[in-house]
């Protein structure tokens, strides 16, 4: 029997997610796992992937009715994608010492069926296996689907990408401008520094949205009449969101993958889109995706992405950042994605 | 010379547009209209179309690299289109006594090039030319096109439409229903006699948004999991489409058609549409359109519509609503688009 300590969700959360004080969104305790049975397999988590959705899991105001992946319950380990070892198996699939991809919850331990694992083969250059929860993982394929299939980039376009300096984002700037070939790529992000190294992937501009000044630049970034955007990827929603219904080409298309400014809200302190009228005088196009609806086409993203590695078009080891900590700092880490903490994707190294 | 009596815009509107007071946005003055030079035509209104959009080419705060249609000038005859009777010709295309339609704007008589006249051929069944204004016109296109081209609507979707007992609303309620089959089609008004009226012509359900039930009842008629939406025609934008947001099935479709709730406040004012994440989640499509995108296409509508009308598939005499006035009377009767005094086409008859 292995003794595992796991982060459970002790309340549904209303506002930013608690770790501490009264009534915590979280909470930390030591469980013994079941054995093993047959077809199933013991891991232990060494990375851990940090992601916005999992905010929406655990919201008190979610509908079940309208949620895509089933709510967690309080009481139980809070759901997560992890990278892990296998510790014992019991399934001719999968032996001791092998790396897995696997939703193993915010626990150092967990028995899973082999079923659900994903296997991890080698990268090419000796790339960390990381990779396989960013940019070569469901961020880095975010980015290629919510660009191609949703809205259909070509190199004619010009290409806003908000939330730039994120797992996704940098991934949707490198794609429309190194693999697409976009007209322009322009980005935004929440720091100086941060823009400056979206730029350094190859956007041609990048915007910090926290500058008084944001409104005008955006405004000058994407000047009437030639100069609207033709696509904007959107990660943030909120009022950046509402900005760029106003800077849109007539038959834009926006591919509407996140709205992180808004995880934290519920109801009434939800920031409105008031732009609303310009889908309908500039003919726009607003589309929803989840990246799980491609899975028939991950391999065809994945062989896109090893030719543009091999051709130096994609940076990825840049855009990874791995925190190391205890398993105690996990939702401390992860709560940093809410606050801009990261650059790139953002990884719990367990230690 | 012909002297005419002329609507004009007096001053740009942020709010409802007035007019009395100290300075309001139409004055009625009296002008001499010049003779017609070779190839133009004189014209006398004799109907005019009132339409919700004329609000956005008189708004100050509208942004004209953004407008689809040049804005009114202050000091311009209020822009609009009316059927007219030819009553001088220097054009071999048009004689005296012709009845066509054209943008006379809110002007008794107009001196217009012939080539912007269209032409009114005799309707089958002895129907008023009147319905070239509404349902055999722009709004009975909008209404065609905004399901079919924009949404696809197919008999297998359940289909819901705001503003139904208008112009737009009641040839979509009639398209969806009795012509593409579909299999579910739900209104929304704002009085349960409108309410009452959509469902004669062919609603299953109708919806009066002023009750103070709204919002149960929407969720009660389009319940979880199976009874969502697949397509919105939304006439009214505002809180009406941030419920549907809440209400449409995976992969719904949204035909973005007008936002009529909004056009009459400015800025902050402006209801925000609060229920954007649902776009994501539920992999929606918002997609706006002008009907004049599909003018290609006009002619095939039209001779849907024939056939349509031949097989009592549409109701459209009921759905004209002819408002007899003085001509001082024009802007008062427009305003009341915006009060939901009309039901139907609101057609003002020039006496
Ligand atoms: N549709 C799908 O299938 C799918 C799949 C994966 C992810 N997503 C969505 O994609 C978005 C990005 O996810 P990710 O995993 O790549 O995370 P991420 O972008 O690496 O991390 C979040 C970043 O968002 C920015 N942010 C936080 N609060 C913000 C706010 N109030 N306004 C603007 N920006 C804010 C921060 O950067 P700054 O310093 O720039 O503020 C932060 O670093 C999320 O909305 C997520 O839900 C969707
Ligand atoms: N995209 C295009 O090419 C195109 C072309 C034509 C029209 N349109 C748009 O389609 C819509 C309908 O136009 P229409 O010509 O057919 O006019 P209409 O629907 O005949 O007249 C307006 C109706 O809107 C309703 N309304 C007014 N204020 C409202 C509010 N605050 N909330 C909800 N409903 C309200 C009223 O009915 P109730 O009693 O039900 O409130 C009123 O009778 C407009 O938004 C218009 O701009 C778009």
């Amino acid at each position: 029997m292995v003794k595992s300590r796991q982060w459970l969700l002790n309340a549904k959360a209303t506002g930013l997610p608690t770790i501490e004080g009264d009534n915590p969104t979280f909470k930390l305790v030591e469980t013994d796992l079941p054995e093993p049975k047959d077809d199933e397999v013991l891991v232990k988590l060494t990375y851990l992937s940090n992601d916005p959705a999992q905010r929406g899991w655990i919201s008190k105001d979610a509908d079940p009715d309208r949620l895509y992946v089933p709510p967690v319950k309080e009481g139980s380990p809070m759901n997560a994608r992890g990278l892990a070892e296998v510790v014992e198996s019991k399934s001719s699939s999968f032996k001791k010492g092998d790396t897995v991809i696997a939703s193993t919850g915010w626990s150092e331990y967990a028995v899973l069926p082999a079923k659900q694992l994903q296997p991890t083969p080698d990268l090419p250059g000796g790339k960390g296996k990381t990779h396989y929860l960013g940019a070569l993982g469901l961020t880095g394929l975010t980015a290629y689907f919510g660009l191609t299939e949703v809205v259909g980039t070509t190199s004619d376009d010009t290409v806003v990408v908000s939330g730039a300096a994120g797992a996704t984002g940098m991934m949707a700037v490198q794609i429309a401008k190194n693999i697409l070939g976009c007209k322009r790529v322009i980005g935004m992000a929440g720091s100086d520094e941060k823009c400056k190294w979206v730029e350094s992937l190859g956007a041609d501009l990048c915007l910090n949205y926290k500058s008084s000044s944001f409104e005008e630049d955006i405004k000058k970034a994407l000047p009437a009449p030639d100069g609207f955007a033709n696509v904007y990827f959107d990660n943030v929603g909120g009022s950046i969101t509402d900005l760029m219904l106003n800077r849109m080409a007539k038959y834009g298309r926006i591919s509407c993958c996140g709205a992180i400014s808004n995880y934290n809200n519920s109801g009434d302190a939800t920031y409105g889109i008031k732009n609303w009228f310009e889908i309908i005088i500039m003919r726009l196009q607003c589309k929803g995706f989840i990246v799980l609806d491609y899975m028939d086409k991950y391999p065809e993203a994945r062989e896109v992405f090893r030719k543009a590695l091999e051709d130096g078009k994609l940076k990825i080891d840049e855009g990874e950042q791995i925190v190391k900590g205890g398993f105690e700092d996990v939702p401390k880490t992860w709560l940093q994605l809410f606050s801009g903490g990261n650059t790139g994707k953002l990884v719990t190294a367990i230690q």
